[in-house]
């Protein structure tokens, strides 16, 4: 579906959306060997269980790297076509350690610029429901969108998932 | 606007979108009698009164069958063209009861190729806000997602409404 | 984007979706002067940072007329092309001064009827999370979503933006 002449792609959708299997198949469709780059960070049994259900839909010829805060050196050290899943939880976890987000956001764009293989970013679009009532959750949505917009800007491809279906946005 | 030869089609959207609207066009193209079959049930006052409104906009060529939990025997009872309306009321009650989802799911499915009807389901599209607080809207979303995942898959023709007009996805 | 010959367009997104510079991008590439209607009340410095972070951008060949209720009269007022923002606010406005909502939805549409000039209408999708827990959220958004279909009826061009990305719907 994604072109080798993509080089980077944004896979954006809500909670439950197929992103990530979308995603995958996106990056499976490229020769391996693949790299998954992991944001997550298993705070508890829930975040544990997703972990696992998504390692166990990748077979050998994946190598992850975890990157819940330095995107940009896994995005050096990685093998063949990568797939980043997710932003979302990386801002999550650049918030949590107070870590400056524009420089991060540069960082990781600057990355993504150098990266000489074909990235398939996937994110949370979070800013459709009500306003939150909380000023750190709207603060959160906030940068979530600032963040989808700059990695739209610069990829070739942005897909929205709907049902496990992509739109295609750009 | 679906042809008689989508047997299936899912109409996505978020609240106030227009789904129940548009979902009863598409099935009042086709020639009556048409079957409504309603998965609400009035808790409250607010519900009654969302129910009342959407039965005042049909006219007497629908049948209504109530199917708070039993989706699979009403449509096979059905009769003519089958909307409904919704299955994310469904999936609530399902929860409520504790029924099994996987097991009501799988007798959706079933009930949906069986059916000699054309077939217009109506769902919510809830994973694009803010993670919810509490865990059980956090399972709920999670299940809808993969509810609205098998039946796109299943569909031949799904729909994303915004404002009232269709996207279309598939 | 906007051919002239589009009276009415409505940009619909999501929370930090590109709505806004989306919009401005819309009316300014119509011939100058332009006027910005403003629906926004600075309640709060979350609030007047927003707005003020809105005014930068736009240069002195925008008038800004204030319009936390009365959309009408200002629409009437307006030089050039006009750009709206935001819908939603003024609905939060409509129902905070408890303002029938009908009689405003009414009064804004003959006023867009009787605008001679193209007007870019800039409103949030609030209706794709999770259902809220309060009333008046609940309340909120039912009436967010039956003026967003009002207004998606009578415009020529609706837009859906993701990620700073437009989608046409319309």
């Amino acid at each position: 579906m994604t072109a080798p002449a993509d080089r980077l792609t944004l896979v954006l959708g809500g909670a439950r959306s197929g992103k990530s299997a979308h995603a995958e198949g996106l990056v499976a469709a490229l020769p391996p060997p693949w790299t998954y780059i992991a944001t997550a960070q298993a705070f508890d049994a829930e975040m544990r269980e997703r972990i696992a259900e998504h390692r166990r839909r990748r077979d050998a010829r994946w190598a992850t790297l975890e990157a819940p805060l330095d995107l940009a050196g896994a995005l050096a050290a990685a093998q063949g076509p990568v797939l980043v899943d997710c932003l979302t939880l990386w801002l999550t976890n650049l918030m949590l350690a107070e870590v400056d987000r524009d420089a991060a956001f540069a960082a990781l764009e600057a990355a993504l610029d150098a990266a000489p293989r074909p990235v398939v970013l996937v994110s949370n679009e979070v800013g459709l429901g009500i306003v939150p009532d909380n000023a750190l959750a709207r603060a959160f949505r906030d940068e979530a969108g600032r963040l989808n917009q700059r990695l739209a800007r610069r990829a070739e491809r942005v897909l929205f998932l709907v049902a496990g279906l992509p739109m295609v946005v750009k």
